[in-house]
């Protein structure tokens, strides 16, 4: 007789694509710290910060936790239509990471680009594969042209973006990861795969407060402190919407929806319109939730789920998390 | 030394913009029985029904009021800009009061259109005249083309109309009345008056129920039998959205907001732009709804309320009137 001892789920294959960005840096941080998760591969997208500088941020940031053995690929340069206009500096500093100057990694960039990083991954863990995309769509539109048949050997797609019955925050109604490439958005809420998408509904209600940020500023870990810093320009935005000094937490909700460690609750399979036309509306996610009056059902053959709560607040699960880099 | 005995303020002078539909009844009901009103003029537009058959409807319902001295004006047969569409049967019945014939006023509209109509009252009541506006704006802003100075005469506008964070009703994002003419009701949006945007968020959580409807029927009265009849139609079409027989109370809620039965406790002044453009969004009013997480602070330059709750639930109120007549 052997003793039987309890043996954790061996992790997941993930694909993360982001335009690293401050809350992008939240979500690396917890995907690192999430034993669930296997991170085979990062491609970077022009969003809040231009591709090339948010791959040096994510290759900065790997390297304080220690894991220089995740590939990090550069993608697109700008959306598919239209030049990229820059990115949010007075949201998340001239550099991506809140103008705080992290230590060099000393590693370059992965020599494909980030759509043939995740083709390649697709392949290597075909039907195993998840994608959670926490930038502009741009790398998945690309991905998917150069490969229609990609959404067939992919787990699930996870994507922090737009706004269901929330406002926008670049527009009234637009959200910045939709319109940031809503012709991309288009392309990859239109093709056949089981996408969540986890827009500003949700990542709005989950804050990170200042007694959060202390936690991880005094933390004395590797990583840890390090978020706390970039987090200082980050809860100085965050002022003109809130109030006070904290953050929403938009990417790193979609990275533990997608880990399992939030679980929606009230997430109904819609169908899903991005505006990409030149009106006011544009990179509008048009979720249709006229179902609310009937407690939310599923639309028939509407692929996309779309979160509109969650069972329990990010910020302590996060900070947790966090406290292990 | 006399007695001072308490009087009631003077009646106030309004004029009902209407697509009479069923419950455009109700708000008529609402306005003819309420003291602090004087209902001095009632325009037709295409929308639930076509002008002319919302004319004939309105006529029928003053006459079983007891209210013949009301003048009705067809106002327009098809928004500012392409055809009408016909209305919704669906919803409101082929003669647009739930298919019930109802007996005949043999009265006949007024030989002015309803643009016409509203501007010479405008002149008779300079600065007291309030306008409520409970169907596609065509009117208003044929009126306001005629005469830009109108706005200058008017005291304020309440219109039933638009979606700020609930869903629409005729697509994802687009109420029907704003649906039926976005360029009039960009237009009316865009004028200097002193606006109350009564929208989905506070007309579908406002619902009359099947007992509220058994009331109306069986008070004996002249008119509140005819509006429970009118119902029934209306009750069965909300099953699809409600899951039981009721109605949400779109435009009787608007004109209890306008008398004061109804005051609205969260109401924004916000930006609010209406999607002229051809694509997925048009109709949509697009409400600056961003101060959500600041307690909804009132943007400046805005003139536009926009209700997004009120003190207290119309239904009882509503019923409580409509017995008095």
């Amino acid at each position: 007789m052997t003793l039987s001892t309890p043996t954790a789920p061996a992790p997941r294959p993930l694909y993360l694509d982001c335009d690293t960005g401050i809350d992008d840096s939240l979500a690396l941080g917890y995907l690192l710290a999430s034993p669930e998760v296997d991170l085979v591969g990062i491609g970077s997208v022009s969003g809040n910060i231009d591709a090339a500088q948010g791959a040096v941020n994510t290759l900065d940031l790997l390297a304080l936790a220690g894991r220089d053995d995740v590939p990090v690929a550069v993608g697109a340069a700008a959306p598919l239509v239209g030049p990229f206009h820059g990115g949010a500096p007075h949201v998340h500093g001239r550099n991506g990471v809140g103008d705080v100057v992290l230590p060099p990694s000393g590693r370059t960039p992965a020599p494909e680009t980030a759509p043939e990083l995740l083709l390649r991954l697709s392949h290597e863990h075909a039907g195993e594969l998840r994608v959670v995309a926490v930038g502009p769509l741009t790398n998945l539109a690309l991905a998917l042209r150069a490969d229609p048949t990609l959404p067939s050997r992919v787990r699930d797609v996870t994507i922090m973006g737009g706004a269901g019955l929330h406002p926008g925050n670049v527009s009234p109604v637009a959200e910045a990861n939709i319109a940031g490439d809503p012709e991309a958005a288009a392309a990859v809420l239109g093709a056949d795969w089981d996408v969540t998408l986890v827009p500003l509904d949700v990542t709005m209600v989950n804050v990170l407060e200042e007694s959060d940020r202390k936690t991880l500023l005094e933390s004395g870990t590797a990583l840890a402190p390090w978020l706390g810093e970039l987090l200082d320009l980050y809860f100085a935005f965050y002022v003109t919407t809130f109030g006070r000094r904290c953050s929403a937490l938009h990417d790193p909700l979609a990275a533990a929806i997608a880990v399992g460690g939030v679980t929606p609750t009230v997430a109904p399979r819609v169908h899903v319109e991005v505006d990409v036309s030149q009106g006011p509306g544009r990179g509008q996610t048009l979720c249709d939730l006229r179902g609310l009056y009937a407690g939310h059902p599923d639309q028939a053959g509407a692929r996309c789920r779309v979160v509109l709560a969650t069972d329990r607040p990010l910020a302590p699960h996060l900070v947790e998390r966090l406290l292990r880099l």
